[in-house]
């Protein structure tokens, strides 16, 4: 079978909990082979990519969205941070995470990975 | 003219008004047999399922979430409550009414209904 | 290439100014040219549709969502307004600007464009 493929949209830091969350139990559900997984950040949302996710030491605790971000990132998780986003909160990104992705519009990613055939979740 | 498929997505108790008059205006624009239409339940908002929806005469009220949902299964659409989502919310499958679909994990359900060519509506 | 298409979803007042700076990026991101876009407000959001968005004079500050709504319709962005809504608001459609289409069920629509290849986004 091949994989099923979804990406998730996350546009108010409020919504962190329950879609990392939705991310955990679907990787449970389906097994970590069958779903290709990519979490797209725009608007303040992108606040959390900054939010001491840097501290390798700090991020073992399953309760903060930081180390759950970074937990499910070793799982093979893919993590986008919308440029435009990063500069309406004056964030720099050369101070993100190696493994977040800055894509030039959150947005425009959103589009482009439904063109190719994912689902789309807005918790 | 193939019948349009839709699932709808609801993870907060405040969104069930909304969404029932959404499902409600698109039976009657679209005509009943016209459209596939499946809700999916997770988070907090799996809690209306157990709401007086079992007490059949008081089930008759336009004005209440557990009524209306009731009277939409009636009409065919289809009902669904993730069961991660029961569990967090100590909610116990057996004392749901019978025609609530119980799912592994609503994320996976909304995934692979759109794969299967349903559109997403999250109210 | 063949132009990306898709359809936002509205449905809060609160959410127009995130969806319309949600646009514009997009549009600087694409270029004009390679992207179809729809917006469909249902719910409390067809309020902003006659907020004084037919005073020409008024409408010229990109700070006011009326005015940025009738700039990116100038851009060729498509808005529309489910018709249950503007009752349930009590709004007179023919008051509404010429530029906005008004469509008999919101949810329809948002069903119809991505059965015709339109992503979804919920801002």
């Amino acid at each position: 079978m091949e994989a099923y493929k979804v990406v998730f949209h996350i546009d108010e830091s409020s919504k962190w909990g329950i879609l990392l969350a939705n991310v955990k139990n679907l990787i449970k559900d389906l097994g970590r082979d069958n779903i290709i997984i990519e979490v797209v950040a725009n608007g303040a949302a992108v606040a959390e990519y900054l939010n001491d996710i840097n501290e390798a030491n700090d991020i073992s605790s399953e309760n903060e969205v930081a180390g759950r971000i970074y937990n499910l990132s070793k799982l093979g998780v893919d993590f986008a941070a919308c440029r435009n986003s990063l500069a309406a909160n004056k964030m720099e990104e050369k101070l993100l995470p190696d493994f977040i992705k800055v894509v030039p519009a959150g947005i425009t990613e959103l589009i482009k990975k439904q063109a190719e055939g994912y689902s789309y979740i807005k918790p």
